[in-house]
């Protein structure tokens, strides 16, 4: 087992601005109800399974985050991602028996809802003669299926939703779930498929009211984001195996950053994908090697395989 | 009736802006399947009523635009937008005999589904013994509701919905559906609230692939959107009753700011709003007066005495 290179120092640089970063950040709404909820969450799943161990926990990211680029904040930047692989991941690791802490961003997309209709379920529904409601003929299965899935994970407590919007949002919550999983040593798990700003504006250089567009074009600087992943590998959770994504539009230089992503932040796993295939197609990069993942066709989620992979790893991880 | 301006002369800069923004932006994904739902809409909507006149039509837009910040686009900027105001009043435009065009940004509220959950409908439902779907006894009546509403209105042909994301989507939709409209006359009525971005980056100098991070801060030039209102106004549907939102986060400027955009665009209605109230308060600003606009309650929508206002304000433009 990889004790987690928690020996290590981080550099002061970092450590600065990450401080910075999170001393400037506008104060998380809701942050004793979300550390509740976190606490009970943990508790319940750290007890010994039916099995002998203690339940294995994935913090699941999922959907892009926003840098707002005023305080009162009407304008943002955003990241893309429709949250449909952190979805559906979520529902491969329930179904592998983790406890699953589904971090995401609000309105993306939700585990077993991936096949249901986005913006109008309304056309799903019928309302009968006697006014009852019901559901299309050529729907119900799926929906059945959905609404029965979903009610098994939520009743077994296997699944905790906490949602996010900001970038500041984010890594305040990400912060408060890592600490509270420190606890579960390598039973924990991070699988980082949200897609996280690079750049944003510190709050305090930030417009207060609304950027007026009147005078002429619109000159903006950002700065970068301190990388996190270093903080979540050494000091909020320094035994969980970490796995990130490296989104690329270009497939001549995704290896080499994936590779470059593994060395630099000390992941177990990095999973590389183009913008392109990234629904069929992916590459799980580890240290002995890379796995090429596809699905089999437009029916197969390219999820299930890649999850059938990483349970395995966390397995030889813990031995 | 104000003639609309249709005889002024538009500046020589403002065409070849607009011009050269419809040249290089990409092309609109199905275009000729929206034109033809368009024309189909218009026709079973322009015959007469039973009351006899043309039925009146309102184009309603609603949520942000997004602008694309990379080609194969990963980043874009958005503008904050739930979608909420343009919903609520695309269901009182329906209930006051309005064909609605509800022009409407992918993913953001959709009428008749304001009080339905958001993330996580599966909440709302349950499989019974028989997993028959049944909706939990606490929803029932709005959901209910909900899909009912719903219903009529699409079987009476009084909804069509077209969806937009990005700032180009949205300003080629617009102008097919206001040259569209221009047959209508004056029965047409433009309710413009969608929050347009007033920034963007031009596609070709748009950067082609993601761009990368490890480089120090991002520094960015952003151009002006053209003034579409004056083309909407002087070319698209000159016959058009026309209403603007204003949305401010600074109250010293706000109605400086409509009288402006008023003047300018030749609007017939501008709606001044502030961002922290802008749900239970609104402005309706015309060229005799001010109308302050409250909801009574929590419980009621400031949409529904606004609505009455615009649409007796249509009644007298028809006279």
């Amino acid at each position: 087992m990889d004790p987690g290179n928690g020996s290590d120092v981080l550099p002061e640089e970092l450590t600065a601005s990450v401080e910075s970063f999170f001393d400037t950040a506008p104060p998380l709404q809701g942050s004793s109800l979300i550390s509740h909820k976190l606490q009970a969450f943990i508790d319940r799943n750290s007890k010994s399974s039916e099995g002998g161990g203690p339940v294995r926990v994935v913090c699941v990211t999922s959907g892009g985050t926003t840098v707002p680029l005023e305080q009162r904040c009407v304008r943002y930047i955003d990241n893309f991602s429709s949250g449909h692989r952190g979805a559906a991941s979520t529902e491969y690791f329930v179904k592998a028996g983790y406890a699953v802490i589904f971090l995401h961003r609000r309105g993306s997309c939700q585990p077993y809802c991936r096949y249901l209709p986005e913006d109008s379920f309304l056309d799903f529904f019928e309302l009968g003669e006697d006014s009852s409601i019901q559901v299309c003929q050529s729907h119900s299965t799926i929906v059945k299926k959905a609404i029965g899935d979903y009610q098994n994970a939520v009743e077994r407590g296997q699944l905790l939703k906490l949602p996010f919007t900001t970038i500041f949002e984010y890594l305040q919550v990400l912060r408060m779930v890592a600490i509270s999983m420190r606890p579960l040593g390598s039973y924990g798990m991070f699988y980082l498929a949200a897609a996280v700003s690079d750049f944003y504006v510190p709050w305090e250089s930030m417009a207060k009211h609304k950027i007026q567009s009147s005078s002429g074009p619109l000159d903006m600087r950002l700065s970068q984001v301190p990388k996190m992943l270093s903080m979540l590998r050494k000091e909020w959770a320094p035994m969980a195996f970490c796995i990130s994504f490296k989104l690329e539009t270009d497939g001549n230089i995704l290896l080499q950053k994936a590779d470059m992503a593994m060395k630099k932040y000390h992941m177990h796993v990095v999973v590389a994908n183009l913008l392109a295939t990234y629904k069929r197609e992916v590459i799980v990069v580890t240290d002995n090697g890379c796995i090429n993942v596809c699905s089999q066709d437009e029916y197969s989620d390219v999820e299930e395989e890649m999850i059938k992979i990483l349970v395995d790893r966390h397995s030889k991880y813990l031995e």
